[in-house]
């Protein structure tokens, strides 16, 4: 007799998850069973898996680094841990647009008073704040680094290989600017992108216009389209906006704005600077929708 | 306060369909709740809806093209209807593979003892008889024709324009064979192929290996890729996977079984010539699978 999961499915701006409860951590996946659950064919289909169980109950029952950070959670009072998952079945650590989902979930299902006060989340990428926000749900990524020594990028559709500025918000990125819409919208990203030098651990790779003008009432607006190293364009990647946004910051100067609005294909993100004990933060706001509820029977 | 729905997912060699229980036909979907419905990441995610529904209240509640079906299948006994919609919304006629995920609905739901015995589907492609089969279920899909004008195909990857074969199994098919796997390995079917003449409603093309020998215990083997009118590449196309077979024993002569298996992406499906009340009849049989269930809101 095969187990049963109950699953909600949920999206923030395209990125989709099936979310599953497991409180007390007594669902033990496999590579095999994610990657068959996010098939979009022959399972539910997902761009990943987000189990939403007790910080206290995983550093129970896991080991490793999984419980190091469960841990970690529990200290920080982190009473909810989210245990993502890739679609291939391998562990994540964050996702900009995951979180949100995960935080709606933790919303409607009463498990967690979200509101304009923080949350803490645990991930294996540390401790995330949550709180409501006028799009929907707000992150703190945290600080952020800009690197110094200069990437090239060529890419199909491209008339020119233009350089890229590298920008890590705890996974590296690579953004480059474009003139005009008519060049993003040109872009031939099935091919993925070549980077000179190629960054050791690769990186996803942003390409953004900014608008002309660039800041409207404070709020610098871009549009963006990303190539995910591993998977290929998606609709949107949270982390990706942030760094996009961080990109153009810094290439604006000092009269650059703190608040910036980005549009990616699935939907239209937030991005802020702030001051977070004595450290500029990037923070990230957008929509998170739970689409539907379901029961499957586990391969 | 938004209506809910309850569906079952489904597929058959990764054709892939919500099916919505429906019977006293009180729900009309739209194309943009289809369309919302089909969507892989807004939505569930599906080629197509099967809304199961029964013939006489499908009678009472439709007009025009539909209510002369329903009418029809009363008339032939055939209690249950499939609706199927694209993914787009439009009414769709009849799919091979969509057939058999609502047979498997049909018998698992306890709605029609399918056994050995044909049960009668209405459809807008008319009465269709599905039994089971040691693959699963198997569907006739009547006559068939084989069309005498030559029509060259023109595909990325292929190093020279190639004839097809046009066949009719009650949409438009255009066959080509291949002379090894690795040319049916090299196509590059992100790009529509060329026909020479165009057909004026277009075709569906199918690219087959047949295999080394071809028939082994007296049934015939193939390979197949399809490129879907409107679509693209599918991992499957059943009327697609009939008419392959059917190109190959034309081109194999008086000779040729009247059994073959089909390979194509998403698995495999079995082809059988049957004479059916003086003519001979196209059978198609494959795997059905349900893979959840669950409750949505319409938007």
């Amino acid at each position: 007799m095969p187990q049963t999961v109950s699953f909600t499915k949920g999206h923030g701006t395209g990125n989709d998850f099936v979310v599953i409860p497991d409180a007390d951590s007594t669902l033990d996946l496999s590579d095999d069973q994610v990657a068959v659950l996010c098939d979009r064919r022959f399972g539910i289909g997902a761009d990943g898996i987000l189990r939403v169980v007790r910080s206290a109950a995983l550093a129970e029952t896991s080991s490793g680094g999984t419980r190091d950070h469960a841990e970690a959670a529990v200290a920080a009072g982190a009473e909810w841990f989210m245990d993502y998952r890739n679609a291939d079945g391998s562990a994540a650590e964050m996702c900009g647009n995951g979180i949100r989902v995960f935080a709606r979930y933790l919303a409607d299902a009463g498990l967690a008073p979200i509101d304009h006060s923080p949350v803490r989340i645990g991930t294996r990428a540390g401790i995330k704040s949550v709180t409501r926000s006028e799009l929907g749900f707000e992150v703190d990524l945290g600080a952020w680094r800009v690197e110094d020594a200069e990437v090239l990028v060529r890419a199909k559709g491209l008339d020119v290989p233009r350089p890229g500025l590298g920008i890590d918000v705890g996974n590296p990125h690579v953004v480059v600017a474009l003139p005009h819409d008519g060049e993003l919208d040109a872009l031939d990203l099935t091919v993925r992108p070549q980077l000179h030098p190629e960054p050791a651990q690769g990186a996803n790779i942003e390409f953004v216009v900014p608008s002309d003008p660039l800041v409207r009432e404070g709020v610098g607006s871009i549009r963006m389209r990303v190539f995910e190293r591993g998977v290929g364009e998606t609709l949107s990647c949270g982390t990706g906006v942030a760094a996009s946004a961080l990109a153009v910051r810094d290439w604006a100067g000092v009269a650059a704005p703190d608040r910036w609005s980005v549009e990616v294909p699935g939907g239209v993100l937030g991005v802020r600077m702030v001051p977070v004990a004595g450290e500029l933060h990037v923070l990230l706001s957008g929509p998170a929708t739970l689409v539907y509820s379901g029961e499957v029977a586990l391969a």
